[in-house]
């Protein structure tokens, strides 16, 4: 592969705040993408959302102008398919998820219960995601299947997704709920900042870590990752994060959560219109 | 007051586990009660429950042989409607509760909101408790009236509750998910252990702490509360504690949830039967 004359030659880009909010393109997201790609740099998507399939953020980007393949996108689904198909595979799972996530998992060969309360019915795996109709019912089904030995992870520990003028529930919820009734804590987290997830996207990219660009809206997901994988990262200021809150080295805001370490970006800049100007 | 010849001037009952499991009295419990009573020791039960009204509580220990008034019977949504009243009286409350619970604290003048996500709208506190019927949706109004300031206090802290043929979720659970969304711990659990239970239960007895005797099943509520609030404890076998997972003095079990800390009950007893047999 020939290095780009300037920039690096591979970027990883977040989507909610960085490439996109909602349904609106951040100004200059497109451009930016096109001359990366015009360079020779290669490009990867990656979203903790499970709430669509690859294939539909894919279809999402393309028709803001980005042109994608859903082999470009890879979101918290896919890493956990991927880590179940690799580790434990024809695993009998509960998922608290949405329709796309049970589809991904059943394409990787799982075998989806149900309802564990069933007498006899084994599980080898809770996995909790982001799941609009989470219920006492489903929180039920998770402690009886852990309480019967199954083990528990899940896609992503997102509290909060952001939406059209404000937040809703995410992951880190339903995560709380069933640590909170079984009083384990979960035992793996496959999504950002895991290095399940980083090390998809660098395999995907096929590009030393070193010579990749993480570029995303959040300090404590994209920017630590990317940190931890040996990477450059650049926080843009489109999402989340505000200047203002921003670490110095070695310092962490006020009200950072302990729990989740913040990352210290290399680049900050105001939006992804200057990621192309940045190199190593 | 006479003072019992032998035994406590008061008792204070916890009730599944303790009294009753499920709708089957623990034998021998209806003839212990009656001897205490008899003696002239007042009595009164205690449980963190807030699914039924005291009344309905009463009535139920009526029906299995211990006759009971409301007045006999403290819960959790009793023990919170009177902090209500006494500190925020007329507050505006997001419940996730049951039916009895709202009642009890409309009962307290307190004004109930049915949505906090609708625009202008306040709330003053959010108030978790067990709920069979919560659901994702009730998460967010959760999260969204938290956003806007209100404070976030609950009944109980029990991860789940026994039933016939296991345990199921109790509020636990629902502060674990609103924890999880919202990053913040709970303010408050008025429940047992909490002092403000424990106050309320002596206040009924009319009796000293000193000259009480706290019965129950669970080291991490029933005795840890006794043991604060200065009354002997007396520990059944009857209910989720068995004789191996009893601490002595200085040390805790090994899986011990390091949150919640155990009580060292000053006697241990078979069950309910055994209670009349204790003196201070």
């Amino acid at each position: 592969m020939q290095h780009s004359p300037r920039g690096f030659d591979g970027y990883v880009f977040d989507l909610d705040g960085t490439v996109y909010l909602g349904d609106r393109l951040i100004p200059g997201a497109a451009e930016a993408i096109a001359e990366l790609r015009q360079r020779g740099a290669r490009t990867v998507f990656l979203t903790n959302k499970p709430l669509e399939s690859r294939k539909a953020y894919a279809a999402k980007l393309t028709r803001l102008g980005i042109p994608a393949e859903e082999k470009d996108v890879i979101n918290s689904s896919a890493v956990m398919a991927d880590y179940l198909r690799r580790t434990a595979p024809g695993a009998r799972i509960y998922c608290i998820g949405e329709p796309p996530l049970l589809q991904e998992l059943r394409e990787a060969g799982m075998e989806l219960i149900a309802d564990p309360r069933v007498p006899g019915c084994e599980v080898d795996f809770v996995v909790a995601a982001f799941d609009r109709w989470f219920d006492y019912e489903k929180l039920d089904c998770a402690l009886q299947a852990i309480l019967k030995g199954a083990r528990f992870i899940a896609t992503n520990g997102d509290r909060t997704c952001p939406v059209e003028g404000g937040v809703i529930p995410d992951c880190g919820g339903i995560i709380g709920a069933i640590e909170g009734v079984t009083g384990k804590k979960v035992e793996l987290v496959v999504g950002k900042p895991h290095e399940l997830t980083v090390q998809t996207a660098i395999r995907r990219l096929g590009v030393p870590a070193d010579r990749c660009l993480m570029v995303g809206d959040r300090l404590e997901t994209d920017i630590v990752m990317g940190n931890r994988a040996g990477m450059k990262t650049a926080l843009v200021l489109t999402g989340v994060t505000r200047r203002e809150d921003v670490p110095r080295p070695g310092t962490r805001p006020a009200d950072a959560d302990p729990g989740r370490p913040l990352g210290v970006p290399d680049f900050v800049v105001d939006s992804i219109r200057d990621v192309p100007a940045l190199h190593p």
